[in-house]
């Protein structure tokens, strides 16, 4: 079905996330009071680094420890695939590759570092659910992060969690315009509206969550972000 | 500079593009047609298999010849990393590191491959070039493919050809909300704007080109694909 195109709307006046907050509430009143209040039908994204503060995911470090920080990444890894000076690519307990294994310095208060929520999909469905409850709207909800990856240089935000909406749309037995079975037969839907709300939270501006609106209907359905893990004997980069 | 949000707008009504073709005049009057008309400041995303197709971009290939289609990928690649059955994985002539060198059987005459532009770059200066001298708008343009990638599942749009944008921003030198140095330091954003149009463009719907309008204007400038192609002597996983 032709989209009508969408609307990416970046949550503003959030405001500080800390350890026991319930996110669902700061998101809801920000996006009421900026004028732009959920509705059903919508795609929250909330950003990693709020999610594992209001999860307590916070522990301390010395920043200026590179042994510590060492330490810690090998701690949050199940894998190590590559290292490099300070920059270790490895897989996190979720099947994550990634860099650091997540752990993110910026952001939180010196001394501490947060680390990746324990299970993200997990984490998206309790905003799910709060929302359903206390606000009265159907939402979906994609936890995002920012991850590097292979042969392209740059950072780009990715799902590591999800509720209500398809990680991966299937294409396989749909034609192309001139009517053969489409060569692409898995689209990583949930990878493609993380970085598109990116577009607007801006990693130095704070933001950290927005409305994607004017997603198809026919993608909202039970999801999770393990869809999208491509499993070590079928990948051919390990 | 805060986001006040984005609109992301597909181009109806485009029509079958034919060798030859002029891209800018059938998305200008497409675009027009269907009251969304090209603005200054927008982003145009268009979808590699139409610049290929206008260029002229095809060659013969009996598509149920295996050999065939295994001595075209490899006449389109530069270098091979990996093979698994029919799949070939390749760095093209561009430095593209992507499934099949990006030769592609679908959406094309039966007996026809389409193969990538030659400059994406080029293809995407001449669209906005033709849009500034027709219709005297002043747009970015990003020319769109879809590549899976390692460790994850499903495919995603990124940008192969650039222009009037930055495909990279360089967060160097910003401070977190904290006011410290942000460890992001490179943000892919051309890989950020083509899978949100993707969004709206649909692999079985044929709409080949999307307007991401409201992208911030400090990120307009001159800009080139080639900023997102890591160097194989900086990458870990060739």
């Amino acid at each position: 079905m032709p989209s009508t195109g969408l609307s990416i709307i970046p949550i503003n006046g959030v405001g500080e996330i800390r350890p026991g907050d319930e996110i669902a509430t700061h998101v809801a009143a920000a996006a009421h009071d900026s004028g732009t209040p959920l509705a059903d039908g919508d795609c929250l994204v909330v950003t990693q680094k709020v999610v594992s503060k209001a999860e307590g995911r916070l522990v301390l470090l010395d920043h200026s420890d590179r042994d510590a920080r060492l330490r810690l990444v090998e701690s949050e890894s199940v894998r190590i695939l590559r290292r490099r000076g300070d920059l270790v690519i490895s897989e996190t307990s979720h099947g994550f590759v990634c860099a650091n294994a997540g752990v993110d310095l910026s952001n939180v208060e010196a001394g501490q570092a947060a680390l990746l929520p324990v299970d993200p999909d997990r984490s998206a469905k309790h905003i799910r659910d709060a929302l359903r409850a206390r606000s009265s709207v159907e939402v979906a909800v994609i936890i995002s992060d920012t991850f590097g990856r292979p042969w392209r240089n740059g950072l780009t935000d990715v799902a590591i969690g999800v509720s209500g909406i398809a990680a991966i749309v299937d294409l396989r037995d749909t034609t192309d315009a001139l009517g053969r079975a489409l060569q692409v037969t898995e689209l990583a839907l949930a990878d493609e509206i993380a970085p598109a709300a990116e577009l607007v939270m801006g990693k130095a501006t704070g933001v950290p969550a927005a409305i994607v609106r004017g997603l198809s209907k026919e993608w909202f359905r039970e999801g999770s972000a393990r869809e999208l893990i491509r499993p070590a004997s079928e990948d051919l980069f390990r």
